[in-house]
């Protein structure tokens, strides 16, 4: 990074003086850079896209924070987790390198921010999440961040830095995911000041609570406490998030970016049932209550329901259209004593519903619900279900997302500008998955970029997206502020 | 303890200077007795059926065992523990009360041996397990080791011991549950000689496997070392087993006691089901190979097939009578990476299968395999049924039987003798839960006694039975041995 931003200094020059100075930076400090130094200028260059730091280097930091997991063998990095602190360290310090001013917040969100000569300006955000899920993938969420950090850097190389029209503030929110507390959006509910006070009591495995959490971190989340960490709506301009799309269309489509039209609301439910424990071997299978065949049945019922909504559902709980694209799962299941030989006691799972329409979605959860009780009933088990979150559909905002496209269509152009290729509209599509920006909504315009990834795969250590896709998500993010 | 074994010098004295003694006995020690000293006589005599050792001792000693866990607030105590081991020093330190010779194996098996006076007669063997399911209840195992203490106690009290026509050895068994390696009767195995060589490779949840733990334990599991172990079924003449009944039906028959007629055989499988790991909110319910359905659709199916085998399966398979009392079981489930919203890549469970007709339970297993890999195939899911455990029925000693209820009979004679009640013929039944005489059956011929419990519960902390039941059981033993 180092050799990279002494670099810099020099390459507004005259094409003479570059030379001779090439030459001497080379033999000064050329064996350190990751690829020949001579390559430098061409690659970076204004004409090629600036393909070393918006490609090759924002990749190598992707690997890079990839590596950086609360587990071994595997990529695990939840909210204020040992892992994401060492993450911190490196992520400002590359902010840092990209000429950012850096701070962390008490809820573990990373700041860097940039001022515009204008100090009456307003401020464009820019982010994504560094938590990740159990046996991640790399990209859902780095990339985010990376594209933005990257795009800024080169705007700190050509010395547009000091000339924004607006602030700009990237932010790697802590917690997106929710793997660590079930609950997801920590830190950009926080910036967005619609964190409901019950979260802080939600519970990590190890009992602790994010009200614990935060406390340990020298932080008092009191109700107050909290509102000064809220965001003032009139100073913020916008929210752009780039990320991987998580889905097969855009790789469908053979486009390497898209821009979100918006985001489905989902939410997530906490099954409980209760069965009479007993011996495997000495209890009739017709005197059974036996809450893990029950929690089957309701499993098997749940995948129905969802594949085929209009055979559960009458015409006035929803019209077809709105049920397009439901996907509902069952991500987590434990049971209580979990030994071979013994009948449960109690069985508890997760589910996770998701639909862009959100009186639909309201009605599944009804009909599912309803269902369950049924099934519960006949079974002589208890079944408790508690909705541990729910997150509306987000509309992207339109202005915003037509700069985006707009940006986009430009990016690619210049990538596109060598082989002589016409970039196609830019694709617009859904995002199934949640994205800080649905919780940012709340403060503020909001427009997202999807990028390619290999068979629509994410969540998964097998996640892959394309180099090429990378330097794409940075040129548009460089083309956005220099046009904003 | 010690202040009741100081008791037993005086017991066979004439009655005025038992007055005499007593009186000076009750002034030096009775204070540390749990009942008032005063009623010592009247308890333990012939006359009361040994009431104080039998039952009250007996019941006391099952309540402290009971208190000796690996976890807090819950029994547990599994093969080789910590706990297990502070189990152990209690045991043997009970045995030795009794008059008993003792040592641990380096399996974990506890000990206690009292020589015939003829020392060329061969051994009865009594015996059950120390090791408990996961929030067990406290008889399971325990009441089987203690009720052969108790009775021998009795002998000892009454000096019978030094006369017995048979060498009696107690067995505390330091595996049946088979919590730990899921792999059970490795105690009795040993003793019987028929632990399989691979099950000394099988994994705890730490990763230790069998050989390792018994390595730390100082002993190097060899086949010749193993052999060395084995008893020599020309000097066992048979093993009897006191075991809770872990069923409704006594308590059905309004019955303490029952002798059993034979133990269902059982196979365990462990089925891991693969699938496609992926973000919840992306991938459309049609494209997803979700080993989490598919897993719910197999215990679903399971259900079906051990609840109405025979639409399962045709007449050629099995006949009907031969699949009643057919129960299967799914007490463990897991997944793979167990986040709400990723849709899991991998889901394993276990499936418990007993029957009293091994050829039915062979058939059962066919049948279940056959439908798992039909569902499989149908959701492109892969597969896999690992076979991790099969016993066979285990028919008991029908000769051996007779004596044992022959001894029940008139045990619990002496026990409504005070009522005037004449005990109705002593109920047979068979054993759905398996049991240490299955191994030990492969040594010599068996016998068992079920004790009522309440509601058929067990292996849950609700496991009741009630304190006269334990009286039953130790009397049956008693008698048992003094007319062997």
């Amino acid at each position: 990074m180092d050799s990279l931003s002494r670099f810099r200094l020099f390459s507004f020059s005259s094409s003479s003086l570059i030379i001779v100075l090439f030459l001497f930076y080379r033999s000064v400090v050329g064996q350190s850079l990751p690829f020949p130094a001579s390559d430098i200028w061409a690659k970076d260059s204004e004409l090629h896209g600036f393909r070393g730091i918006l490609r090759d280097e924002a990749v190598a930091m992707i690997k890079q924070l990839g590596k950086i997991s609360d587990s071994d063998g595997y990529l695990e990095r939840t909210f204020l987790s040992p892992a994401s602190k060492i993450a911190t360290k490196l992520i400002i310090s590359w902010m840092e390198d990209a000429g950012l001013q850096t701070w962390v917040d008490p809820i573990g969100n990373i700041h860097g921010r940039i001022l515009a000569a204008n100090s009456s300006a307003d401020t464009l955000l820019l982010g994504s999440h560094m938590d990740t899920v159990i046996d991640a993938g790399m990209y859902d969420g780095p990339l985010g961040i990376i594209s933005a950090i990257s795009a800024l850097k080169v705007l700190n190389v050509t010395g547009e830095l000091q000339s924004l029209r607006r602030h700009v503030e990237i932010i790697a929110f802590s917690d997106e995911e929710g793997v660590r507390f079930q609950s997801t959006f920590l830190g950009s509910a926080v910036i967005a000041g619609v964190l409901p006070l019950k979260s802080l009591n939600m519970t990590d495995k190890s009992g602790l609570t994010v009200g614990d959490v935060l406390r340990y971190n020298y932080f008092d989340p009191t109700e107050e406490a909290l509102l000064e960490l809220k965001y003032d709506p009139e100073k913020i301009w916008g929210y752009i998030e780039v990320h991987i799309e998580q889905g097969p269309v855009l790789e469908h489509l053979g486009q390497s970016v898209g821009v979100v039209e918006g985001i489905a609301g989902q939410s997530r439910l906490k099954v409980t049932v209760k069965g009479t424990q007993g011996h495997a071997g000495t209890v009739p299978m017709h005197m059974r209550q036996d809450p893990m065949a029950a929690s089957a049945e309701l499993i098997v019922l749940l995948e129905n329901l969802c594949r085929n909504p209009e055979k559960f559902m009458s015409w006035s709980d929803s019209d077809e259209s709105s049920l397009a694209g439901l996907v509902c799962t069952v991500g987590e299941i434990s049971c209580w004593p979990s030994a071979s030989n013994v009948i449960p006691g109690q069985v508890v799972f997760t589910v996770d519903v998701r639909v862009m329409n959100n009186k639909a979605r309201e009605a599944v959860l009804y009909q599912l619900s309803d269902q369950i009780y049924q099934i519960c009933d006949r079974r002589t088990v208890g079944c408790t279900i508690d909705n541990n979150h729910n997150a509306d559909a987000v509309m992207c905002d339109s202005d915003l997302s037509l700069q985006l496209k707009n940006a986009a269509h430009s990016g690619l152009n210049i990538l596109s500008s060598d082989s002589g290729e016409i970039t196609d509209e830019i694709p617009k599509l859904m995002s199934g998955a949640g994205h800080d920006a649905m919780a940012i909504a709340h403060l503020t315009k909001v427009a997202m970029l999807f990028v390619r990834c290999r068979g629509g795969v994410s969540h998964s250590p097998v996640e892959y997206v394309l180099d090429n896709d990378v330097w794409a998500a940075g040129i548009t993010i460089l083309e956005f502020l220099r046009k904003m």
